[in-house]
């Protein structure tokens, strides 16, 4: 079942996620595809797709248990278990991150954080201690890490990445504004480059000012 | 012209852009279709059909200038012109955002804070004052802002959006986990969701480790 979902699909996952959440602390106990479909400004028909691909059978007149459906999204999310993190590089957005109430739910755990920066090694982000990059990797012999966040400057982030592989990390979340090259098969990249977002506003305004002025 | 760049052609501009950054630091000064394709993991005609939609010809048997398609791309992403914002949150995240080197550009400057923590205002983050959100229609009407950051709690974001909205922001950088309502004619709203982007990850990571235990 689960290889049936596209990457275009995954990306939505989280999205129900969020709204399945909101409804169940809003006391929403069942809920159906069309009234999911306002909420999220998607048709129905989309939904149930979507949900059919990992199994979420609705049933008909009835639609789906809001708890239930979370409960499957969060398990494909893996949600159900806990994830060690490091942080590479704490500057202002390895801190941020490190400090990020998502990482208080019980799925991410940031271990500590890494730097080359002797001002900033030995200090305490979120009452975690910053770490030289020179220990990183007898931590990682250490201590198991399933995900690096990388917090680094562009110049920085592959060979991070390189050295990360060969301790055996195999999932990056890069916020390092460069497409890292590592090997598809082995590892799992997703970007957040913050750069290209801004820049991404600022174009759909430079659109929107353009046909304005046609 | 731009009529006809669609919404996955202009998530496409800012990685364009800054690969052929990268190119023109790194000498290159002419490019082909098939040699940024490389470069990029796409097909040249991908490329070519991405490019024909702005204007942006290549010579045949020559490709691209570099710095020419640099310039076109940056313009219309809206880096020729200088735009001001404020952050909303002098969180974490409101501060990392304004620490940002992106920000360094001429395009885009952040010109304060606010926030409605006594601890934080008054205090100056990256050298920029953070004010009292009392503070902020008063200094709507003095300042023009273009672009408001959304750094706040989830709770907070749409009464902000809504201030910000009738004070005459129409363009919001979100990085509050939640989807805004606004009116889509009038404003533009690009979010940066850490937390699904993390869900994402490890999304991916389960699907892999579900794949390999069949």
């Amino acid at each position: 079942m689960p290889g049936q979902l596209t990457d275009t699909i995954m990306r939505r996952l989280p999205i129900y996620y969020r709204h399945l959440c909101e409804m169940e602390s809003e006391g929403v106990t069942q809920i159906s595809s069309k009234e999911l479909g306002d909420r999220l400004n998607q048709t129905p028909s989309q939904i149930r797709q979507d949900f059919n691909c990992f199994g979420g059978f609705g049933r008909q007149g009835y639609g789906y248990k809001v708890s239930e459906l979370k409960d499957r999204i969060g398990a494909l999310l893996g949600l159900h278990r806990e994830h060690h993190m490091i942080v590479i590089g704490a500057g202002s957005i390895g801190r941020a991150i490190t400090c990020y109430p998502a990482f208080t739910s019980d799925a991410f755990h940031v271990l500590g954080l890494f730097d080359i920066d002797q001002q900033k090694i030995g200090k305490r982000v979120n009452g975690l201690p910053v770490h030289s990059m020179e220990d990183l990797p007898g931590f990682l012999d250490e201590n198991p890490v399933e995900i690096a966040v990388l917090a680094v400057p562009r110049e920085a982030a592959q060979q991070c990445a390189d050295l990360l592989v060969e301790k055996g990390v195999r999932a990056f979340w890069n916020f390092a504004p460069v497409d890292l090259r590592v090997d598809p098969q082995q590892c799992t990249v997703v970007d957040v480059h913050l750069s290209d977002s801004l820049q991404l506003l600022s174009c759909k305004m430079e659109i929107d000012r353009l046909s304005e002025a046609l």
